[in-house]
């Protein structure tokens, strides 16, 4: 942390008073807080912590060159997001395990999340129901034509990873009326029914808090914060097959990829 | 929306109770509520309401074969993430805005956004700093080092973004202490002060509850939905530059890209 006398501070009007003084010295140690938790949060899911312990407050304050206060705010931060607690006789430890999904390229959640364990699908709902419209263009089927409708609970290692809300055109989505939909990936399912590979995929990712019954699905609190992502998927040969709307619980799921300047 | 009559429901137990039979229903209308509302979502943030008025409750009712309850608990949810509202005599109006940031190439804030207005940065914090051991290492600096810390409250056509934590390496980043950061990204500076372009960058994204601090900065309601972005940009020759801690406003920023299923 940056010691508060080597700061320009540009948004502060000087501490011509001493409330303005006391203000400015609450929001740096607000501002070193929310610095040092990101450094930890960084330190925490690349594994940093193999007993799953951290240093002693007095460790950490020494290698980030902050207060004993800042670490403490810190730390509090970190438990707030449900990274980590406070053990007494133990000290802070790390109780969250967030598993990543790659940006690079497009895979099934069982697929991207193969060394981290077992992928389960609890089918909620599965049926033909017919396109609204904006489904029926995106799917290219005419309008009010049937498509199939699955919603799944992911589990990994039996804990609620998200919530998939899932369109296929009917001809290729009654083949997985009858498919072990439980232990299979979708993706998985479509390229064996229709014998070539996916393609690509357009997506697009959010940021919302949950409302209370998708909360209550994900057995996260309400409001959680959840990282929603929309994705239509192509075969190789460019037909869409695959609408989805997924909601990650956003303590269990970091997205990660490479980005180039140029293209 | 699928009638009721034609989903096969996976998790009841059959109506064998009233109790069930009610617990069902209720399911089936919060979970045809949250699907309308993806697709509605999809529909605003897709530019599909060009004057900002959703069509009428019986319009949407009619359009996604739905019932008007659950029409009016599906607009309930996008008011509760605070993208559209109810204005008496009108309708429904969208009221927020998102704005899309590429994850195809690795851009500024003001050229991915160019489009939409205008992006200005306030500098709230700028400094050296010691390198923390884990800044050090992936900055590939001497642990405890001086390097650039800049903290920016990030804003388009005025209305608050982003809050980004920027480190960067002292032999470039002395160069930015004289440099226009409030009109100007650090990535066309950090090409301009190096003379050559960036290479390429690790993200990863994540979404969390704001805390306090953070939601007061981005004006944002307290446990607000956040995309938060960590970004380790290198130089074309490779060189690690600039580390970033990006935390974007769930409300106003998607993130839109295109996955291949082999690379």
């Amino acid at each position: 942390m940056p010691p508060a006398d080597r700061i320009r501070d540009h948004s502060g009007q000087g501490a011509a008073t001493t409330v303005a003084a006391h203000r400015t010295r609450r929001r740096l140690r607000a501002d070193q807080a929310r610095q040092l938790a990101d450094l930890l949060r960084h330190q925490i899911l690349a594994g940093a912590f193999p007993d799953g312990t951290l240093p002693h407050e007095s460790t950490v304050a020494d290698d980030y060159r902050a207060t004993r206060n800042t670490v403490r705010q810190a730390l509090d931060l970190l438990r707030a997001e449900g990274l980590v607690d406070r053990l007494p006789g133990v000290g802070t430890v790390v109780v969250a395990r967030k598993y990543p999904h790659g940006l690079d390229r497009l895979m099934g959640l069982a697929e991207t999340l193969r060394e981290h364990g077992q992928v389960t699908n609890e089918v909620r709902t599965m049926g033909p129901s017919a396109a609204p419209t904006p489904v029926a263009e995106r799917l290219r089927v005419p309008p009010g034509a049937d498509v199939l409708y699955i919603e799944r609970l992911r589990r990994l290692n039996g804990l609620p990873l998200s919530l998939d809300l899932t369109y296929i055109p009917l001809d290729i989505g009654s083949a997985l009326l009858g498919a072990d939909l439980e232990n299979n990936d979708v993706f998985r399912l479509l390229e064996s029914i229709t014998g070539q590979p996916l393609g690509h995929a357009e997506i697009t990712l959010e940021a919302v808090n949950a409302d209370a019954h998708s909360a209550a699905v994900l057995q996260a609190p309400r409001g959680a914060a959840v990282l929603m992502l929309e994705r239509l998927t192509h075969l190789a040969d460019g037909r869409p097959v695959d609408l989805e709307f997924i909601r990650f619980r956003g303590d269990r799921i970091t997205m990660s990829g490479l980005l180039h300047r140029s293209l």
